[in-house]
C-alpha cells in the first residue's frame, strides 16, 4: 500500500503514524512545502520517505491536509496526478469551498470530502500524534459524489484509524461547524487578548490564572497560517455566529449593570444543561 | 487538632481531604447549611463529624467556604463565637467586600483573607479531592491585619498542602482576578448559551464538536449559586472586562467583515504569546 501525506502536520502526521502503525507494510510518502517540515517528519519517522507529485498516479491514498486556501490549489493537481484506483480526501475545516472547487472536476469521483473532528492547539509534525483519531467523528460531505469502491476504500481507513462516519451536505457543515469550532477559536483568542492588553505584567497572570483561565484560552495557541483563511472561507457563517455571540454577552452585562441577579442566575442555569453535551464529547473520547 | 469546616463543597471539602491526610489526629468538623450535603460529606468521609457553631471557642481553624453572599453573614458570626487563638480563613472569590465587612471587627485579627487559586467547574461535596491545591497560588490580602502569631499557624497549613503564597491588597486582587477567572466564566457560560441556542438537535452537537468546544465551555457547568454572587459583589470590575472583550469581539468581527485577512493573521499571532503564559501556569500545576 502507497500513501502520499500532502502537508504534513498535525491532521495528516497523526493519520500517517496510524496508518503505519495498522499496515506496517505500507509506504507513507510525504510532500510539504515546507522542506524543513518534511525533513522533520522524516527524522521523526512520521513519514518514511520524501515524496512526489510525479509518482501520484501509483498512490493508494492521498491525504490532503494543508490549510484550506492552500487545498484548492493543491487539491485539483492533485486530482490532475493521480491514477483511476486513487482515493484522495482532504481534511479541512470548511467543505463548502473545496467541494464546489473540484464539483466538475473529471476526476471528482476519486475524491471524498472529510473533516475528522480531531486536533490539538498545536501544529507542524511534532505535533502528529498516534492514535488521535480513535473514537473521534469524521464528517464526510456528498458521498454519493465519490465512486463506490473508492468510497468503501476510504471509510474501511477511517474505521481501522477508530473513527465514527457521519454523513452531511457541505453547507450544513459550514453552518454547524462555525458554531462548534469556529466561534470557539476566536472568542479564545479574544479572551486572551483582552487579559493580556490588560495585564501588562505576566506574572500577575501566572499567580492568578488558573486551570478554568487555562481551558478558555488554550485554543489561542493555534495556528494563524490556518486559521485565517478557515475564518475567510466561512467568513458569512462566522460573522453570524460572531453577532449572536456578543449579543448574549451585551445582553448578560446589561443584566449585570441593572443588577438583575435573579435573570443572571437564570442565565446561568440554563446553559448548565451543556453538562450533558460535553458528557456526550467525552463518550466519543 | 480541630478544625471546622463551614460549607463543605469542592474547596472546603477538598482542604479537608489534605488535612486529614497530613494531621490524622485532626478532627475536622463540618458544617453546612445543607443537611444533605453535611450527612453526604461526612459519608465520604470528607469530614469527621458534624460542628455546631458554639462550639467554635475549642477550634484551631475555621474555613468558611461559602458562596461569597453568605460569607458576609457567615464570617463575623463565625468571629464571634471563636476563641481567642482560632484563626479564620475564607476562601472567596472576590476579597474587597468581605474585607470591608469585617474591618471594624474586634476579633478582625484572628481572619486571614483568602483566595486559593484552585477549583474545578463541580461543586457540592463529592467534587472535593485530595491534592487540588498542590502547586496552586493562595492568594493573601491585608496580611498585615492579622495577627502575626495566626498568620505563622495559617501559613504552615498553607504551604502544607502545597500552595504559593502572593500576598495582594484587596482591590487590586478582584480587579486582576475578573480578567482571569470572572471573565472566563462569563465567555463560557455565553459560548454555550450561543450554540445551545442555535443548534436544537444536540446530536449535531455531540457529532460535531470536539475538545476545542469542549475546553472553551467547561465553565460553563460552573455553579450560578456559586457565580451569582461574586458576579454580584465584582460587578464594576466584571462589566468592565466584558465591554472590554465585546469591543475586541466586535473589532474582530469588523475585520472579518471587511475581509482584512492581513490584521486577523496579525491579531492571532500577537495573541499566540499566551503560549507563555500557560506554560506558566503549567509550571505550577
Amino acid at each position: 500500500m502507497k500513501i502520499y501525506v500532502i502537508g504534513i502536520g498535525l491532521i495528516g502526521g497523526s493519520m500517517a503514524l496510524d496508518i503505519k502503525k495498522l499496515y506496517p507494510e505500507a509506504t507513507v510518502c510525504g510532500i510539504d512545502a515546507n522542506e524543513g517540515h518534511l525533513q522533520e517528519a522524516i527524522a521523526l519517522g512520521v513519514v518514511d520517505v520524501a515524496g512526489k507529485m510525479e509518482d501520484l498516479t501509483t498512490a493508494d491514498f492521498v491525504i490532503v491536509s494543508v490549510p484550506v486556501d492552500v487545498a484548492m490549489v493543491v487539491l485539483p493537481a492533485v486530482l490532475e496526478a493521480i491514477g483511476d484506483d486513487t482515493i484522495v480526501f482532504e481534511v479541512g475545516s470548511t467543505k463548502a469551498p473545496i467541494c464546489e472547487a473540484v464539483a466538475n472536476h473529471p476526476r471528482r469521483r476519486n475524491f471524498i470530502a472529510t473533516h475528522p473532528i480531531a486536533g490539538t492547539e498545536f501544529s507542524g509534525p511534532s505535533a502528529a500524534i498516534h492514535g488521535l483519531f480513535q473514537g473521534k467523528t469524521n464528517i464526510i460531505c456528498e458521498v454519493e459524489r465519490t465512486a463506490f469502491k473508492l468510497q468503501e476504500k476510504a471509510l474501511d481507513l477511517f474505521k481501522a484509524i477508530g473513527m465514527r462516519i457521519r454523513y452531511m451536505d457541505p453547507k450544513s457543515h459550514d453552518k454547524h461547524i462555525a458554531y462548534v469550532s469556529h466561534l470557539s477559536h476566536i472568542s479564545s483568542f479574544m479572551l486572551g487578548k483582552t487579559v493580556i492588553n490588560k495585564e501588562k505584567h505576566e506574572q500577575d497572570i501566572f499567580d492568578m490564572a488558573g486551570s478554568g483561565f487555562e481551558s478558555t484560552v488554550r485554543l489561542a495557541k493555534s495556528s494563524p497560517a490556518m486559521w485565517t483563511p478557515i475564518f475567510k472561507q466561512n467568513r458569512k457563517q462566522v460573522v453570524k455566529t460572531l453577532e449572536e455571540y456578543i449579543s448574549n454577552l451585551t445582553q448578560f452585562k446589561d443584566l449585570l449593570i441593572n443588577e438583575d441577579y435573579a435573570a443572571i442566575y437564570e442565565e446561568m442555569e440554563s446553559v448548565n444543561r451543556i453538562k450533558e453535551i460535553l458528557n456526550g464529547i467525552n463518550i466519543k473520547k
